[in-house]
């Protein structure tokens, strides 16, 4: 409790990763905070075609690791705990967490976002019992047999097309009556004989008795409710950033993303955002990993300057 | 001349690569125009020790050939010709080249920077006769000889050692009192029993018969002169955006740098910039590849609502 880091990092996905290999090679004395894996949501990435440097396509997991290798040969120190709240005294940050407090002159928030919930009856209820947030992590588990995906972006088709190995059919429902996800994915999965898809409809209740067996939904251009029949259903809607414990501190989105400027500095001096947990970031590795290297500058300046 | 192409892209260094990555798998009708090598300035770094996926390093002429592979496999078109102008009539952009023109609807720009020159005396007279801009390219003509390098920052500690690997001796003449480099490499530059440094002093005139034999110093302190034997210096003090031929087209900044928003928006309505030739960037490989994603998806995002 007594020591004062330089630097405090908050998340080791790649926003985390990518600034602590800059802070570690920069030799400011640095602490990363990552409360689940090393890799944060790229875990959950089954296989990453648009990380530039990597022709062949890399899994997330391995180019998880290997940023997390990178970091670790410069000497990063890891801490695995959540961030509970930042205060600010005299200018110093003082971290709470679930394993106690920290300090530091500059912090650098990489939290990342999580899956958002529909919030329909049966959801939570079924959780782990056919619905699921995660197909890599899921979709084995029903083999041979009908599951739907919620959702229309490029999350939804690629969970989507992962399961299609496994299952004898994917029904995508979109709430629109076309995908958000890019030409890429689009053109593969209208071109896939196991995927079906279900325009203008949203969810309004997931039904079952020891797991999900059907799924209750809505038309919503004319109205008309029907009943699926599927053992499960995977929820790919959107992100929610991991900023609750921000507010009243730092200036947020409506979304409740953190607001930056171009060098990632917040509207608190010595508090930096980078990934997916800033506001206007494209959700996207390489920019994720992008946004860590200019926070990291940028800290390395305001400690320098302070 | 005829066709339109949706995206035009200037520069196959990281920022145009990771431009072309994305919007090749976006299916957007694109074309890469490229007036030396596929990886840019990346091709002048012998090792990158700091983009995140890369444990053991990289040197820059495998990560620009990675990069050229990965725009490859989603075919992206790529030509070898120089921009030397762009005209916007009703929208549509006109690009002028040194092999002809070409017509898009959007156009990106990342065509990176070139080294500055210092304007000395002998400078002209002798690149290539003992001045260079690249340490990677001529470090190895010195053998056993005492080189200088001018400069005080990354590129130029990079530079000098390097160098050392070949030469007796490296001088590092800098106009302030200390490094602007990062620590880690000032670190090893102040350990290497191969490098010398000489401070608060600037470059005044380089002098020689058929290749340099010495540069003429100034001490900015106390105003004395010196002649240092040397048969070779590399400047590195800097860069210069390729912009001359974008003035009155964008809005630049006052070192010619452009001037961009957080999504890569120029002030013209469909031409975005990316990496090291836009305002603000960190000139860092990751943070150029980071910004060319953006820029596609913005790019992207124009085109579809346009």
């Amino acid at each position: 409790m007594d020591k004062v880091y330089q630097l405090i990092i908050i998340g080791g996905g790649p926003a985390g990763l990518s600034a602590g290999i800059y802070a570690a090679r920069s030799r400011l004395d640095t602490l990363l905070i990552e409360k689940a894996g090393l890799g944060g949501n790229i875990l959950n990435a089954e296989w990453v075609e648009n990380y530039p440097g990597f022709p062949k396509g890399v899994s997330g997991a391995e180019l998880g690791s290997l940023m997390a290798q990178q970091a670790e040969k410069y000497n990063l120190p890891t801490v695995f705990a959540e961030a509970e709240g930042i205060e600010v005294r005299d200018g110093e940050k003082l971290l709470k967490t679930s394993e106690g407090q920290y300090r530091a002159k500059a912090v650098i928030i990489a939290g990342g976002s999580e899956h958002s919930k529909l919030g329909v009856p049966g959801e939570e209820e079924f959780r782990g019992k056919g619905v699921s947030y995660c197909a890599m992590c899921d979709g084995a588990f029903f083999r041979d047999e009908a599951v739907a995906v919620i959702g229309g972006g490029n999350v939804a088709l690629n969970d989507a097309l992962f399961i299609t190995r496994f299952v004898s059919k994917v029904i995508v429902i979109h709430r629109r009556d076309q995908l958000r996800a890019t030409k890429v994915l689009q053109e593969r999965a209208l071109a896939n004989p196991r995927m079906e898809f279900i325009w203008d409809t949203v969810l309004e209740s997931i039904t079952g008795d020891s797991q999900v067996r059907g799924l209750q939904l809505r038309n919503v251009k004319t109205g008309a409710k029907s009943n699926l029949p599927v053992s499960g259903v995977f929820i790919a809607v959107g992100l929610k950033p991991n900023t609750e414990y921000l507010k009243g501190l730092l200036a947020l989105s409506e979304g409740g993303f953190i607001l930056v400027d171009g060098q990632m500095e917040t509207n608190v001096p010595g508090i930096f955002a980078a990934g997916d947990i800033r506001a206007g970031s494209i959700r996207q590795v390489i920019a994720a990993a992008g946004d860590g290297a200019i926070a990291a500058i940028s800290a390395e300046r305001f400690l320098s300057s302070s």
